[in-house]
């Protein structure tokens, strides 16, 4: 009887996973990752020299990313389907040996894999290994303190409206906006609207090879990655304050 | 010429620091870490067992914690000589040699270090290693998804005054609240009058010897552990949705 262990990979530098993690990882005998169709993949990409010799991998395929609008009934359709699935393998394997499924991030923020625990609940024993999230990862990468005293922190995703967005980020003192891609426009104009547009940088690929770190005036419409993340920082009661 | 390095121990459990800073920590010759006076101190609990046998600890002993409110003019002044005495220390030890400052959860998170990173800026070579905040440690204590699809976070001190808690409880999704301690009370009628206390939990001491889970609603008035987070899930597009 072996259990699926979900071992979080942190932002992308492979030295920053846990402990438990880098060992969990080390040590798998069945190894299975989410990825594009036709990529090598980023989870994987993390761990490469990592491995065993003799691990049978598992790459999980999405069925679509970005042919389909995410509110769609046709990417909901596939989307349920492909998670099934791989519901049903997990669990038939787990029953002969432990599976770990590797996870960008921290896999209970906003991760992949929480559609896969959800649906093992009561079919396999699965165990979930925390790990830095890449917001963290990317304002680590700006080398400046995030939040301080009473700071108020809002994390927003970029595919929310426009004045949600909005009445968000008024309110806020720290931002963090992830999934920014396509929807870049929205957010930058948000951000402007409310007066935060000037303190905004954009981190791609934070701590990962090809990290590029910009303040977000200074970066196009047009160039809109999706690993990448916004944030305005706050200012908090500083440095005369204390904890 | 050495430089400073603030690693990040993350939520608690030793085992959840990053590869990085279980190397950095392993080899530290000098050892700086926060602590109230009279105490062992969280941070240097946390190492324990990993450090050399001939390294040199520096304990950064709180000048005040409670004893005064942390708005006073008399806290305040008594803080700032403290910080100031530790950057003065830290550039002079750091022209030698590293010296290693230990840090609970990610240092740029609400960190006890910024104050030092800050005054050291241009003085001394500061190296910040990122760690699992511990919120995240906490969220993991409850083995379920925090975060879905579009979930606004939002992340609050339980030293805020009680309208702007109300305001921010009843527009975000997922909701952290840190620095519960004395504050309690406040934190929990806000919850109740926006509707989120029957969906909060309290984490005392995630990850850590002693961890202590319990619904708010179970939770004692009196009852107010410093080092706890009250936390409401996000219920996001969920499970038919994707990422
Ligand atoms: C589906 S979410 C996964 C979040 C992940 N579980 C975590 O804890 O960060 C994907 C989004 O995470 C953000 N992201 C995660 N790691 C990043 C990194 N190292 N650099 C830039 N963006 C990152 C991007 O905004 C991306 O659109
Ligand atoms: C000054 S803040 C430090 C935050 C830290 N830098 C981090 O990243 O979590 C102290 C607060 O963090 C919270 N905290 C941090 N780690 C915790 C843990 N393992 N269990 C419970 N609360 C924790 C408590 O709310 C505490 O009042």
């Amino acid at each position: 009887m072996g259990k699926v262990i979900c071992a979080g990979l942190g932002p992308g530098d492979a030295e920053l996973m846990s402990v438990k993690s880098d060992r969990v990882i080390r040590n798998a005998t069945h190894l299975a990752y989410f990825r594009k169709k036709g990529r090598a993949g980023q989870a994987r990409s993390i761990v490469q020299g990592m491995l065993r010799d003799d691990v049978t991998e598992y790459p999980m395929e999405y069925p679509v990313t970005t042919e389909l609008h995410f509110g769609s009934d046709g990417y909901r359709d596939q989307m349920v389907a492909f998670y099934e699935e791989w519901a049903d393998r997990l669990e038939t394997l787990a029953r002969d040996h432990d599976v770990v499924v590797l996870c960008e991030g921290d896999p209970f923020f906003y991760g992949s894999f929480m559609h896969l625990h959800t649906r093992l609940q009561g079919r396999a024993e699965v165990e979930v290994l925390p790990a830095i999230p890449g917001m963290v990862g990317c304002w680590n990468a700006l080398d400046t303190p995030f939040t301080w005293g009473d700071d108020v922190l809002t994390v927003l995703m970029g595919t929310l409206p426009e004045d949600e967005l909005r009445t968000h980020m008024q309110r806020a003192d720290a931002l963090v906006v992830m999934k920014t891609g396509r929807n870049l426009p929205i957010v930058r104009r948000a951000l402007q609207d409310t007066g935060r547009l000037a303190d905004a940088w954009l981190v791609e690929k934070g701590t990962m090879p090809g990290q590029r770190v910009a303040r977000l005036v200074n970066v196009a419409d047009e160039d809109c990655p999706y690993f990448a993340i916004v944030l305005v920082h706050g200012q908090g009661r500083r440095p005369e304050a204390a904890q």
